[in-house]
Parts: C-alpha cells; structure tokens; sequence
C-alpha cells in the first residue's frame, strides 16, 4: 500500500471525526466561507485553468471535452452559488429515523451519522472538485478528491481556495484533501484503502466507472449511464407522446437520464410513427429501426448492440412491440435499470409498468429527464446510483450519511 | 467468465423478476412449505450431514467445528421453526417510504422493492442455508447460496427439499440455487458476477470476509467481525458495570457481540478492578491488562496486538485510561466499529459517548450481546453489517430489499 495514500486516508479520517461533531451552523460558516472566497480568486483559478487548457489543446484534446475543462469567470460564480446553495440545505445529520422500546427496557434509535472519509474519483470537469466537496462537507464527511490528470491545475487552485476558507471558518484545513499525485497508481490504492476510506463515488463515464468497480476493495457507489426507454403504450395520447419522447431524447442527448429507445406498440405505430418521425428529425434526431420501423418511416436498420448502446448523441433506436409484456421484457433485457417511461391512458397498463420495470425511477406520462437530485427536489445532488445497494436513483445529502444504534439502558443484560 | 456462474446468474435474475411480483401469500405458502418438508426429511438431511462429518473427522476438523457442522432432529426442528418464524413476519416489499408532489405536478414516491439476486457466501454451519434462503426468498429475492465444502451433503440434501418444497408452492424451483461446486474459482466467478449478481453478503470468519472484500467486483455488505469493548466511567454503578462486562464477555465468547476489551476510568480502577476480577474469574475470563492494571489486580501484560484482537474467547484485555476521551479515542483507534458500551451514571458522559464512538451500536449502560435483529425486534437477522453503506447493525428483512421512485406524470417535460 503506498504510503501516501495511507497517511492521506488517516489523516482525513481523523478529520471526519471532528466534522462528524459539528454544528450544522460550523459546517454553513465554512460553506460560505468557500462560496465568498471562489470568486475573489477569480483571476488565479483562471490562470490555473488556462494551463490546463493549453496543455489540452497541445494533447489535441477533442472540442467538447475542452468546453468541459474550460473555466470563465460565469462558470466559476456559478460554482460558488452551487457552494451557498449547499449551505442553505438542511443538514441531514443527527435525524432520528425511528426510535423504539423493546419489553426489556432498552430504548433503541437509529440516528443518521456522516458516512467517514468519501473517496470521489472524477474525470475533466473542474466544477466537480467544489460541488462535490460542499456535499460531503455540509453532510459532515472528510473528502478526497481525485480528479483528472487533464484539470489538475484548476483543480488545485480551487481546493488550494477552499481548503483556506474552510480553515478560515475554523474547521480543520484536510476536510478536503486533492491528490495531486494523478497517476493511475494512486488512483488505484485510493481504491483499495479500505482502513481509512468507507466509500467511492465515481463520477464521469462508462470507462472510468467500471475501472473503479473492477479494481476497489473499498465499498463503491455506482453512478450513472443510462440507457433509458420510452414505451408508447397502444392507448397512449400520441401528441403527449411524441413531446415526451423528444423531450426525453433531444432536449440534453449527452446526459444519463436521456432516452435511447423508443418502443411502441404495433397497435398505434402506424399512427404514431410518422408523427414521432417528424417531430425527432426537426429536432435533429436520426433514428435505427426494426424492420417493423423502417417500414413505415424512413430508419436505418438497428441491429442488436444498438439496444444496447448508450448513444449520449441525436440517435434513437426504435422498435415496434406486439404488446406491453414484451416492451417490459425489453426494458428490462437492455436498460442500464436507470430511468423509463411509459406513455399510456391505461391504468392498468400505468400499473404494470411501475410494478415490473426494474429500474431506479419509472415514470408514468413524464420524460426520463426528470431523473435528477434538483428535479426531485433534494436541492442538491452527488451522483445518480444505478445499483441497488445504499441508494438508487439521485443522490442527495441523505444519501452521503449512514446511521448508528444509539441504546439507552438500565443495566440490562442478555 | 466461468458460463456455469453466468447461466445459474442469469436463471436467478430471471426468477428474481417473477419473485418481485408475487402477492405476500404466495411467499409464505412457499416458506410454510419449506417448514412442513425439512422435519419430514430429517433421515434423508441427517444421512447427508453423517457423510460430512465422517469426512470431516478423517480430515481431523477440530471439535467446535465439527459441532457446528453436526445436525440432529433438534437442529432440523429448530430450522423449519425458523423458517416458519419468517413466514409470520410482516413482508417489507411494497411499503411507499414517502411520496411527494413537485411545484410541476409530478407525484414522486419512493417505494420499497426486492434487492434482486443476493450471493451469501458461507462456511460450515448447515443451518445457514434454510436461515439465509428463507429471508431472501421473504424479501422477494432469488438467492445463490455458496456454503462451505466440509456441509456440502447437508447443504446439498437441504436445498434440494426446499427448491421442492417451493416449487409444490408454485414459485419457481430457481427461487434458491445453491452451488455443488465449491472449488475456490467457482466462489470468485460468483464475486464477479456483476452482471447478474445484485449483492453479496458473506457469512464467517474474518477470513472469509476479508477474502470476498477482496475479490469480489459485485457490491458486498461486510458483515461480522467485532471488536467491542465496554468503557466503565468514573461515575458508573460498579456493581452494574461488572454485572454488563460479564454478560459481555463469557454470555457467550464466540460471537461477535462479544466485549473484547475492558475500559476502565483511573479514579475508579483501584476500587473496581479487584470486583470485576472477581466476577470474570469465577466465570473462566483471563485477563490480559496495562501496567496500571496489573498493579491493582492479577493480569498478564497486554500488548498493543491484544487491544486489536477479537479473542473469540475467555479473554479480556483491561486499559486503565485517564478520561473519557481517552477511552473513546481507544475506541475509535481499535475498534471494528461493531459495538460499544458506557456504565456510566453521568449524563454529560452518557450523550458524549452516544455522540463520539463511530460505532455501529453504541449503548449506555446496558451489555454489547443486544446487537442482534432478534433482541432489537427485527425479527430475524441476515448478519451484522459493520460496513457503513447501506445498512449498518443487524439486518433483517428491510435490509435485503432496495427502492426505486415511481413518478405519476401528466406529460410533464423538462
């Protein structure tokens, strides 16, 4: 285990205790310590940011992925909104979920408690190193950030900015601790260092996301790809369909909550089909379909893999189905068991569908874009999780704590 | 990927889907089922388990191992009374957590479904297997069981009733699977079964655990190992604080609620050690203490090894600290984070305690031995986790299930 990783962990686990006993009004200090401080710096994040920049470009980085690296004066007031915003939550800490007494006298509670040390492993955008802090903060959490070798220079100026102000307010300084060291190796032994570090959060693509489920020995929530459906049901208002699946499809396509397939039922496909055809191509969507599809609008031919993919891009796949069971089975065979609809007039059809689907949300007569801490109103967001176990779905403030059994007795023994 | 692992996970992924959408009836029929069969198969299980045993003294397993592994009609009995006791528990799956209406006119609820398809990984205890599949199987989730090879005739001649037992309930067979292979490969191909596999839950020794945390790619619920101690203020009844180490330590040496060490406040060691000697020795405890601990009462040296050491057995390490703090930092510092008590009758030091041991359970003058789905009221237990995500303590049923959002829309699009 390299030691550096080590010390970092212990250090920041020593530090998690003493944010796990401060007050919610310490944890908002220092929060609007950070958000006053991001842009008063301004001009040396930039500089920073403008390295990282330049060194892209000479990479031959592709386009959007510099946008995403790229920092403006905007987009850092922005950050420091996001930082206020978190300050203005509720602190999640300290809840008692349910407390009882057992016939023996003892009185138990179960106390919602920070989670330790979160480990968040991100990729190019600079924006992540403050968000991603101020959430583990305001929930009582010691963070180590583990960004992009790409952003490191933004990345370090900004934590450089907000390890100060959290110091400033009187917190210790390693609440936020940034490798600076971005090699592979230590992103590895940041997986595995189970004595310090109680969680992983991946933020970024596929890519990164299952290199850290394949290597962590540290607890790992999953976030992330979608490949999200939209099922037009026979009894389905065709013109709220069609709006649904544009929206769903067109309206962000990079983004995990964006449809990828649009199933509809053979009933209405007739109808249907050249209407959605319309509507999708206005917006600049090109469609791969069944061969049920492409004989009625003009598609090129999907082939399995294209069920399957997460396209992130203006391309749909379409397929035409002989009933709901078999548009569930779809859904359930292909999803990434993120985010899907169904679009019917049908109650029992509405029903079946959130009965059956498996998946973290499932809507009825909603786009997919929903799926989203903000849109859920949890005022904030980590991550969304498409695994099971913790949390499913968006990720808020809650979802960065865990609880501890608090007992009170009289001198019981068992 | 071994295609043995992936075909039995993509059959229990399969059934798991049908499970999720059975009525509570249809469950318990199956549970009551399983029951009425194991009594009624005791010759054919207890044929079984003489094979494993015979095998196993050959081998030359030591005594307590050997007991575990050993069945007679008591322990058949007493497994289908559990498994029946399951049956009568209420079925967590289908509960709305809460639901809520955004400023749009989404309806947003969050309900409880199964986990999906749970690996226990487990070693030679027989009854796990009826224990373990019951719960799953009452949660609504398809189960791969992977015992240990010393039980594999009794595990086997166990499953096999139950599959027909279920099956004649009208659930499917695949409901439980348990694996006749129980080569070492066959284990880690089920760890990283991440396709199919929701969670992996490991039942034994630190070992075992140790091994599927490091292996497995599937997300594991740590369960087990404990390190607890029992701290006894300045301010403590001493005649209830040796009454609560006693029951700690000797109820029962071997499970992990078991204290492990002793903490003792300085002002009170000289008139509280010699009474707690006196006690733990007439129950069989040694005791293993600091130098200010062997000046006042008989003890071996303790070394820093023992403060770390889960013992199992009748042995008690003994510290003499000089606060509170102290005595929670040592907590802190040496812990697995299972279970702690104060004796205490100072309520400043009561909520001090509760608030700073990063704990599990944490208690007031009541014995560590509560931790336990039973004496919490759960109603069964699956293990306890001493991992933070997802569920920390006992678990029981609810903690074999997760959530997905289920949103009523009107056409809602973003």
């Amino acid at each position: 285990m390299n030691s550096l990783i080590e010390q970092l962990g212990q250090q920041a686990s020593k530090t998690a205790s003493v944010l796990a006993n401060c007050s919610t009004a310490q944890k908002n200090d220092a929060l609007l310590a950070i958000a006053r401080d991001l842009p008063a710096h301004t001009d040396e994040i930039l500089e920073q940011n403008a390295l990282d920049c330049k060194n892209a470009e000479q990479r031959g980085v592709a386009k959007p992925m510099l946008d995403r690296l790229r920092l403006d004066e905007g987009r850092i007031a922005a950050m420091a909104q996001g930082v206020s915003q978190v300050a203005a939550l509720p602190d999640p800490v300290g809840e008692v979920l349910s407390m009882w007494q057992r016939p023996n006298g003892l009185t138990i509670g179960q106390k919602r408690v920070p989670l330790g040390v979160i480990g968040i492993i991100y990729e190019s955008r600079p924006n992540v190193t403050a968000d991603a802090a101020a959430l583990c903060l305001k929930a009582g959490n010691a963070v180590i950030l583990r960004g992009g070798s790409d952003a490191i220079h933004s990345n370090l100026a900004i934590a450089r900015v907000m390890k100060s102000a959290v110091a400033g307010a009187g917190l210790p300084e390693d609440s936020i601790a940034l490798l600076e060291d971005t090699s592979r190796q230590t992103a590895v032994d940041l997986m595995k260092c189970n004595r310090w570090v109680d969680v992983l959060i991946p933020r970024g693509g596929a890519g990164l996301i299952s290199s850290v489920v394949q290597n962590a020995t540290v607890p790992v929530i999953e976030t992330g790809t979608g490949n999200c459906h939209v099922y037009v049901d026979q009894s389905a208002d065709l013109q709220m369909a069609a709006d649904i699946i544009v929206n769903a499809k067109a309206s962000r396509p990079s983004v995990c909550n964006a449809a990828e397939t649009l199933l509809v039922h053979k009933s209405i496909a007739q109808e249907f089909l050249p209407l959605a055809y319309r509507e999708l191509t206005k917006a600049g969507v090109t469609l791969r379909g069944c061969p049920r599809t492409y004989q009625i609008i003009q598609a090129q031919p999907a082939c399995e893999e294209d069920y399957a993919t997460e396209f992130l891009d203006y391309i749909l796949a379409v397929k035409v189905v002989d009933s709901l069971e078999e548009a569930i089975a779809h859904i359930n065979q292909y999803s990434t068991h993120h985010s899907e609809a169904i679009v019917t007039e049908s109650y029992a059809a509405s029903q079946q569908f959130l009965q059956q689907v498996d998946s973290a949300a499932v809507y009825v007569n909603a786009s997919t874009r929903f799926t989203d801490g903000f849109e859920f109103g949890f005022g904030a967001e980590i991550g969304i999780s498409t695994q099971k176990i913790h949390a499913r779905g968006p990720m808020g403030l809650k979802e960065l704590t865990t609880t501890k059994y608090i007992i009170y007795g009289n001198g019981q023994i068992r």
